[in-house]
């Protein structure tokens, strides 16, 4: 088996150091990941610079390059460079959770989904806190996930996991639940400057007020110490059942 | 009716200027956009950088503000910063259509999708060419599609509009018609060159090689003439209900 690893931490975090030596005991790894920090870079494509891909020593044995580029470009270099074409993708493990709508913004999930775009098995793993992160429950639990993934197939068509790990040692994480993906709401707080020539600048910052747990999401089976998976899928398409759009759209002027 | 508008081709492209005096008719607008071309910047939020927003003039009476953030920045800059709140995001007009998995990479569908999240009414619209780009039809059709979204409010909670419009002279446009995601398949190609000192860069190219179009996707409605309008909406849970998933991730080891 050969497994593709990238994250949007950047190459040289310890949460990809943890899985990329934990699946080395199953499978051979390649990583090839952001040179720097990505996160919040949502699901972008390069195309206006040209990429680079350059080998690093990542412990030794473990065959890595580094990339200027986002997570869902490494992605596509390891898909269609000279490199031996990958049986699953993982992407993590990254430090802070991806809930509910994080996964729009998340730099980790869109490499994985860029994978299941692809046709290929896919998962997004991160652990729910950005410090004193404990990456080894996590780094145990990818590998026998992606076991269990190269080896029964389980996943719909279209389909990847988004897996979240509750920040605690391994022997007291609690077993992994299906989820749904729920809801936060952020606040968004703008932070105005001014520089040294008096002109203004501004930091976006924000925290979730709430969240909307309710039984069966990710953010309630991690809040309980649970891993969370949540099967993603990419068809975007809205409720077309409610009885106004139709109407609407159809009654519209067009000229 | 005050309406933000912004886009994903720079605040001085054509499309985008087309639509704010098709908008300026029936409301106040304020245009927040990017300084240059982000075109594939996916859902990015900018958290590591300090964001700038400078006035520009755009046409006179246009109220314009370019920024080097993301088109999702615009938005979030344009409801939280000192401005007034908007009634209705518009994202657009781009050059080059977003259908099918194409909304994924769109910063065009990303603004809007933000607006989406924090609540406000939205619509992404583009025009199926690359160049030779007729605007008038598409600024027209947002102009009387704004316009019905604010009287009479058709969409279903977190719920927004993608619009494409096919490149013909205004008279030659095909009624409305509410259509689903198509699937695209793309070819991703990497062109590798190597730089003067002889080391490597890619560049990524890629077409689509098929579109599942058939009946009632946004790709087959452009391609027979009709205004696609998609309803996007942005809980990606995937299918739950698979039968193979919930027992497999039961029965996962985890420690």
């Amino acid at each position: 088996m050969l497994v593709l690893l990238t994250n949007d931490d950047g190459i040289f975090s310890a949460g990809l150091r943890a899985i990329a030596l934990s699946l080395s005991q199953i499978a051979r790894v390649i990583v090839i990941a952001p040179e720097r920090q990505q996160s919040a870079t949502g699901h972008a494509i390069t195309l206006h610079k040209p990429l680079r891909m350059e080998r690093v020593d990542l412990d030794g044995a473990i065959e890595a390059y580094a990339s200027n580029g986002t997570p869902a470009d490494c992605v596509i270099l390891g898909t269609v460079s000279d490199l031996p074409k990958p049986d699953i993708v993982v992407s993590g493990i990254n430090a802070g959770a991806n809930l509910g709508e994080e996964v729009l913004y998340s730099g980790t999930v869109s490499a994985a989904m860029e994978a299941a775009l692809q046709g290929l098995p896919s998962i997004a793993i991160s652990v729910a806190a950005y410090s004193d992160v404990l990456y080894d429950g996590a780094a145990v639990f990818a590998r026998h996930l992606v076991e269990g993934l190269y080896l029964e197939r389980p996943l719909p068509a279209d389909t990847f996991l988004n897996v979240n790990v509750p920040n605690k040692p391994a022997d007291q994480l609690l077993p992994p639940k299906l989820t749904r993906l729920g809801r936060r709401k952020y606040t968004n707080v703008l932070s105005k400057r001014l520089d040294p020539r008096g002109r203004p600048y501004y930091w976006f910052s924000g925290a979730p007020v709430e969240s909307e747990g309710g039984e069966g999401t990710d953010i309630t089976a991690v809040s309980t110490g649970h891993i969370s998976v949540t099967p993603i899928h990419f068809d975007l398409t809205g409720d077309m059942t409610d009885a106004r759009l139709p109407g609407f759209v159809e009654g519209l002027r067009f000229r």
